[in-house]
């Protein structure tokens, strides 16, 4: 792990926030980097084993997955493992299979019949490049291979066939209609509509926080975590997934590219339901801190060892440059 | 299972087929009836689970499950579950999740991204009732789902997390890049071009063959087959995987609808790779017949249990109306 070189007191100093007191705040923009290549090489050597397939849908599949990511989901997976003593190798497939989850999710959410958003992270979007059949048949392969990756037989070895089975079902779980899919379902249909902050909440819970949920949760249990360890990161995770999407809202409402690298206020020009169009942007600002908060209290009793975690709650709700 | 009355007689004369002399032919028009209803129940029990979620979500997957599919898949796997002496309740789980996965490709598939095409079982496809963009999701969530359904703590204490690991990934390595999808994307880029019957041959077994393989396999596996049973079933799977398409691509060639219940010739109108646009109606007929043959060659072995995948090989090839 990182040296760590404390910005927290920077951090209190400008944003007003109270922090615990035995919190430190490690270089976060470095550990942040540092996991990022290792998830990147763990995809690009999946990807490979897909190399001698079609070659369209191998180049659109790796459109969709380089570069640009942030990684969040998959660095969150490998945070929460690290935290309770998990290896990287037994980490990385499921981590990997998150963020192939999370690829072929916004490549699906981009098309005409979605989102129709031509770029995404600057760069034109993959149905762009691809057509929209190619497009569509990537994402389909991309959800597909997470499961096949999660259920290989090295996997098998390292964490033993119950377990997996265990967090193969909940990330299911998360992806279907009662975590990711239908969220975008009831955000489809919020379009252009009145909608209140449970509405809102509602949407984001299931729509980005699920998966988020389940990105901390399936690395917390493959470190090991104690079932009240694990629900410290639970409630951890369910706040961190909210203020990741509250923020995303106020940047995209301030005209910011928002995290997840969508044209700029493509949400608000589209009358989406977001928490500063509902209860403005003070309050949705407001809304973020205490969210922060909320996270940094449930790590407290991790000490140090939590900072990556502290690093990572910063980092999302105020976008540490 | 049902009373065997024999049709064996009529189709060998009917056709001069050789058929081995140990086998009878069960009648199979009961005999799959009977299975259907059988799955379309389990089918109707598990889709109950999501009926609180998103209601149009919800009703996209039901009017893309329901009415009108044969359940072609899950009776195989079904049907060779039996043939081992498998149980219905631990078969069914798997069984349905691969009519999930065949739902959801084929709702994909139709959509004017791919296929373009406006009906399916002479019905309305699911984006033209739902739209483009909830048909869209109601494929991504009954993809989702049927890896949801297959690794249930209830399938777990009834197979053991060993055996459901390897059928998953098993069934994940079908539907993807060297499978289903796969097949899609080449023949997605065939279209309209000159292509040789190499290429038709791996288009189907890619496209339609892997998940009809698999399909007997899992259930072979879960019923408790020995592998040299195994490979048996293996080999007549995908014999019959081949012989389903060859016939579909026969029906489609005449104007007759296709077991997908595609809207008539509608690949012949598109330039689809087909056997009988390469190889012409004759040959390809020829090419059917020898399927048949191959099928109920690796069946002789097993003697009368396995007059039930008889009947599907003679049904595949002959439609047994």
């Amino acid at each position: 792990m990182e040296k760590h070189t404390s910005i927290h007191t920077a951090i209190r100093e400008k944003r007003g926030l109270e922090v615990p007191r035995d919190a430190t705040v490690i270089d976060i923009r470095e550990y942040l980097k540092e996991r990022k290549n290792l998830i990147d090489h763990a995809l690009e050597r999946y990807l490979k084993e897909c190399k001698h397939q079609p070659q369209t849908l191998y180049r659109a599949m790796q459109y969709g997955l380089f570069p640009g990511g942030k990684r969040f989901r998959p660095i969150l997976t490998v945070a929460c493992g690290e935290l309770f003593g998990g290896k990287h190798k037994s980490l990385l497939p499921f981590a990997c299979a998150l963020e192939l989850i999370h690829t072929y999710s916004i490549i699906h959410d981009d098309l005409p019949a979605l989102d129709d958003d031509d770029l995404r992270r600057g760069e034109p979007a993959t149905h762009k490049v691809f057509g929209e059949g190619i497009a569509l048949l990537a994402g389909d392969a991309l959800l597909t291979e997470a499961f096949h990756l999660m259920t290989g037989p090295q996997v098998a070895r390292l964490l033993g066939p119950a377990l997996i089975l265990q967090l193969v079902h909940e990330i299911a779980r998360a992806a279907g209609i009662v975590g990711m899919v239908g969220g975008q379902v009831v955000d489809l249909e919020a379009e252009g509509r009145e909608v209140d902050i449970a509405t809102v909440d509602y949407i984001h819970v299931r729509k980005t926080g699920a998966l988020i949920h389940t990105a901390a949760r399936v690395g917390a249990r493959i470190g090991g975590a104690l079932p009240k360890e694990l629900r410290r990161i639970s409630r951890y995770a369910e706040f961190l997934g909210l203020a990741f999407q509250v923020t995303d809202d106020i940047l995209d409402a301030v005209g910011l590219p928002t995290t997840t690298g969508q044209t700029e206020a493509k949400d608000r020009e589209k009358g989406k339901a977001t928490y500063p169009s509902v209860v403005g942007l003070a309050a949705a600002k407001g809304r973020a801190q205490e969210l922060l908060h909320h996270c940094l209290k449930e790590l407290q009793v991790f000490g140090k060892d939590a900072d990556p975690l502290r690093g990572i709650a910063y980092y999302v709700t105020q976008r540490v440059q």
